[in-house]
């Protein structure tokens, strides 16, 4: 068993506020920093200079991901997140596990404890996909194909090799990040939970036992263009009618599964002008589950609810599937450690699944996993009003650091 | 009992055609012809030359109303309707009125018949309102607000002022159109009916009772920005579902009216990231009913709704309507006049109401009024597919030219 160590608050708040300061909206509330922003680029050199300051070697690799590491040597134990947001997001999303890895590893550099392995930590890039989702994560696990560069881009439309070059970097270098496995012992990422679980049972820590599977769609509703004056409700083919029960379908079939989720986020075209009668109407969403047989139901429960609602009104309706995104498991060993390493420093774990989708994922196809999750309050998060007590983050943190240490002791 | 007239088919399908040239979409289906385009101006200098080789006097007013004249002095008897279409249009909305008038103007003129009172006819200016709706019968009517005319714009932003001048006029003196009612005996207007009552009745013409009163409101909701994986199902405020629950609401209510329609044809805010909660969505639609009773009651009944809808999922609501357009009733001698004037050339009329606005909304503020209805394929207008057959056509020039001329003997 490792001495104990002990992390600095008042430290972890000022880095938070640090952190936070880079890409603050002009309005005071809520963060947008994407990755490869000026702001985004600004918060990297800021982490770098923290990281020498606490004692790491650093450095930056082809797919912009940072790292900071302490020891030398065969593999290594790695921590990280991210350091980007979403668009008007929140101060702890990413920013937090990232600040967490400093704080551990600065924390074990300053008391002079030797470590058998490297501790490393990362802040990957572009998680949140402003260009591509996983974009770091994804190319540090050699999963990046070269061929689809060219072709990313902001929903704005700017290609990701031109912001990549405003940041200094050559994307179709991007690649060349690859890791090899065998230099990675176990991860680990500790992250705001972004729901309510953990609040609701009155708990400060979290052990991850999954990452939620999302399999996203397209509805199309084809109606009939009609003055809005003149043809009466029972012989119109609206589109935007049956696009709205589509959408309630959506929520039905999520709203009846154990834990699933299932959100219209995007409406891609409506009609333009009030009196007319629409002839098409289309939208997006998603479904998330930790079970791949539900994720496989509502396929078919969508598509036949659409199909019912699309025919109640005389519209025709087809339903496009993206290639589905499977649940990830964590490695029972890593997460046993953490509750373990929760459990000594006195704080009791709850296991829950991700609904949200992390860096996690693809370091998974890597090395052994696990997450560590802390309280969102009201479950907010993507969003200004994100935030975790800092008692609740130091929790975390400790329990990160205590699990590091045992990984690296194991 | 004036002597038997007979209009020309042939002529009148010529003119159909070489109007509908004007403002065809480059894909040879649909017209897309918005007053003071280009192709309207083409199309209105086309118009006075075709009014001036069938022997009328012609002229165009400070609101770019276009109009032809058949003899002298005191009180008119007026036909008209518009040359303008909306995006993407059919060939008749509007169009056939305008031909209408011609044919009837110039078969009188060729038959030598001499006339009581001045028959004359009208091409009013931007009755689908790409700047603003029954602009040109609006300012005929005296009801054009000067101050107003700075503001009025097209969807797309453009100021009605600088599309006026594009087409060599001066909006701010389109006031300077309004008519002394004293000149105008009656008015009667022919318009393709837009609905499929006289296709079900098999009835060649309608004499329209009155024209719908149209309510217009905006439903707002107001939701909470959510990360889409990790909120549950039953502690979300989704704003996009409880719009589209409303958007239901809109449809159960006014299919649940007598003769009575509602629309969602303008959603204004929609969600823009498939995996966030949406915090904010609106939309627009409206209510129609030849009942002045049923369009109060309505307002009632859809806030209920939307306050119901929306609590059901924790979201806050606001619904905001604009001024009313309250239902216009047609003049009973007028009507009268149609009806006989079917009668005599041996067609039975349908009496019904008319869903769409016309400008006949506006000349009811001046004269007596009347509308004659020709049957629409399929009820479909505002589309390419917009279709009467010549000889329903055919029928209601007859009609109108035969009521004309009972008009001027009255």
């Amino acid at each position: 068993m490792a001495a104990p160590l002990v992390i600095s608050l008042p430290r972890l708040r000022t880095h938070i506020e640090a952190l936070s300061r880079f890409g603050r909206n002009p309005d005071g509330r809520g963060i947008t920093r994407s990755c490869w922003s000026p702001a985004h680029e600004q918060a990297r050199a800021w982490l770098l200079q923290r990281m020498k300051e606490g004692g790491l070697s650093t450095w930056v690799d082809e797919a912009g991901n940072t790292f900071g590491r302490l020891g030398n040597g065969g593999p290594a134990v790695l921590t990280g997140s991210h350091i980007d947001t979403v668009p008007n997001g929140g101060p702890l999303d990413g920013a937090l596990g990232v600040l967490a890895g400093l704080e551990c590893l600065q924390t074990i550099h300053e008391s002079g404890l030797r470590v058998r392995l490297p501790l490393m930590m990362a802040a990957w890039s572009d998680e949140e996909g402003r260009y591509a989702g996983l974009f770091g994560s994804k190319a540090f696990a050699g999963k990046l194909d070269a061929k689809d560069i060219p072709n990313l881009r902001s929903a704005d439309g700017e290609r990701l090799v031109d912001a990549m070059a405003r940041a200094g970097f050559n994307a179709y270098d991007a690649p060349k990040a690859r890791c090899n496995p065998k230099t990675i012992a176990a991860y680990v990422e500790l992250h705001i939970e972004q729901g309510p679980v953990l609040e609701s049972a009155n708990a400060s820590i979290g052990i991850v036992t999954g990452i939620a599977g999302i399999s996203r769609f397209v509805v199309e509703l084809f109606g009939r263009r009609d003055h809005a004056g003149t043809m009466p409700m029972d012989r119109r083919r609206d589109a935007v009618c049956s696009a709205a029960a589509c959408i309630l379908a959506v929520e039905r079939i999520a709203a009846a599964g154990a834990g699933t989720v299932g959100t219209v986020g995007e409406i891609l075209a409506t009609p333009e002008a009030v009196n007319v009668v629409s002839d098409y109407s289309s939208f997006c969403g998603e479904f998330r589950s930790s079970a791949p047989s539900w994720l496989t139901e509502v396929i078919g429960q969508l598509e036949q609810a659409v199909r019912l609602e699309s025919a109640a009104r005389g519209t025709r309706s087809a339903v496009t599937w993206r290639p589905p995104e499977p649940p990830v498991v964590m490695d029972d060993s890593v997460s046993q450690v953490l509750a373990d390493a929760a459990s000594v420093i006195g704080h009791d774990a709850v296991r829950l699944f991700s609904g949200a989708g992390h860096d996690t994922v693809q370091i998974a196809r890597l090395a052994r996993t696990g997450m560590v999750f802390v309280p969102s309050v009201g479950g907010r998060s993507h969003c200004p009003e994100e935030e975790t007590s800092l008692i609740d983050c130091g929790r975390g943190i400790e329990t990160l650091l205590q699990g590091l240490v045992m990984l690296d002791a194991s």
